[in-house]
């Protein structure tokens, strides 16, 4: 199984010198809590939904000035074709919650630990069997908030 | 099992009317990712990092603006002295991932979804046994981010 | 949440003197992996077939022979009253994965670890929300045995 | 990851035949549940403790009878270098809880429904990070008995 079978989060892209104000719209209308920063097309960076908050509102800076001052750079990656088990070790090692997933050295999405735990569920879900759809009858309930 | 004994987050509280700037670094002091908003030691709302980011920055709010802009208000809690299930079907029905613990109407803490799958992980280790801890030998990584 | 809530087993029991052959007739009837044993309504001992094949066959008993000389006593038990968590902490204490559930004196199911995992799995499908349901479109195939 | 890496079990075999009883004291000797059924090398059938228990005991089988009488052939398998996420799909799709692990036509193990809990233990380990260490500093009891 590959990262790109699990992984269900779009890469939401902005280039290099983009206003603080226009990476918070992109995550506000994609509905996702990080952005990635590019420059020519190659991946130079990621925000998050948080680092906009801290960075932006306690350091001080502006809602114009660039996303280059909050991003993080260098970016822990993964590769579309990687091993599933490949991302669950760079997750533990890096202990990040997004990891921007490439196919040569073109971004194609986000893997969030969000993702991973749905594969741990499935994972459980198939060595239960059918008793375990048979206990998950209620409604679920409305959908879980990214970030709160 | 109580929720009180599941909690791990303190609760980090601002009054109603304090400056978002003031709000963020809060969050960056004590390492939350959402603040209380309170008003005469009654909570009155909720503000996550996230909601920080896009209202702020998104919505063109200033750093001096007031937290009610952003906060959500009501908000969902649960009882310190519930029992653990019931805080899983709250975070079920609401979609939340952060619910205040209220000890009558005090707030005492923050219950977060990682919390409840610490609770979950916990659970699968009485399961399986001394068996479970032999294949965890390798070193866990630094400590997970809690937004990114 | 209490035991009771848990607990998908029946009680098949069987009175002490009760001869191995009526024993294994039991389990396959019921399709339970193990019975309890009982003398006056009061629990002695368990017995799974797994003691059965060994006991009997490698021990070199005749299907003739009382339960007795192959069950495990005294027995950890559970109170169908007790919460969930004392029944996690009994299966972590013991090792043991099959633990008689007491009404009083009188024996009302077995808890196995198989119920504990679906309550697992439950929990964990409280957390993810509505996209845990969503990921699991396919048909999930035949039931599991309980034994092979 | 290949199932190689998860199966934990060794493969204890025994030559069509081979009389009921000295099954059972493979069993009891090894600590297995199951015991895999061999004709010159080629695997023909699995037997579990269950299967021992009952057809022995409740089908009025001797000791002296051949294992060929309880055995279930055909035998679905895993192929030591398949990817765990076949071996997750073969225990759905089968039902059963251990698979004997072939390399060619040799058997070189058996992959239980047990090994693949742990993996799933590893994976959530993997994405909670170090504060799953930190909360299972309580001693784990003793081993988990394989079959009650």
């Amino acid at each position: 199984m590959t990262v790109s079978e699990a992984m269900s989060h779009p890469a939401v892209s902005v280039s290099t010198g983009t206003p603080l104000r226009q990476v918070a719209r992109e995550m506000a209308e994609y509905g996702v809590g990080s952005v990635l920063v590019t420059e020519g097309g190659t991946l130079r960076g990621i925000v998050t939904d948080r680092d906009l908050a801290l960075g932006a509102l306690a350091g001080g800076l502006d809602a114009n000035d660039a996303v280059d001052s909050v991003m993080t750079s260098p970016v822990v990656t993964v590769s579309v074709t990687d091993d599933i088990h490949t991302a669950y070790r760079t997750f533990r090692g890096s202990g990040f919650r997004r990891l921007p997933v490439l196919d040569g050295h073109r971004v194609v999405g986000v893997l969030t630990v969000d993702d991973m735990l749905i594969d741990v569920f499935q994972r459980l879900a198939d060595l239960l069997g059918p008793v375990a759809w048979s206990v998950l009858e209620e409604s679920p309930g409305p959908p879980s908030a990214e970030t709160r």
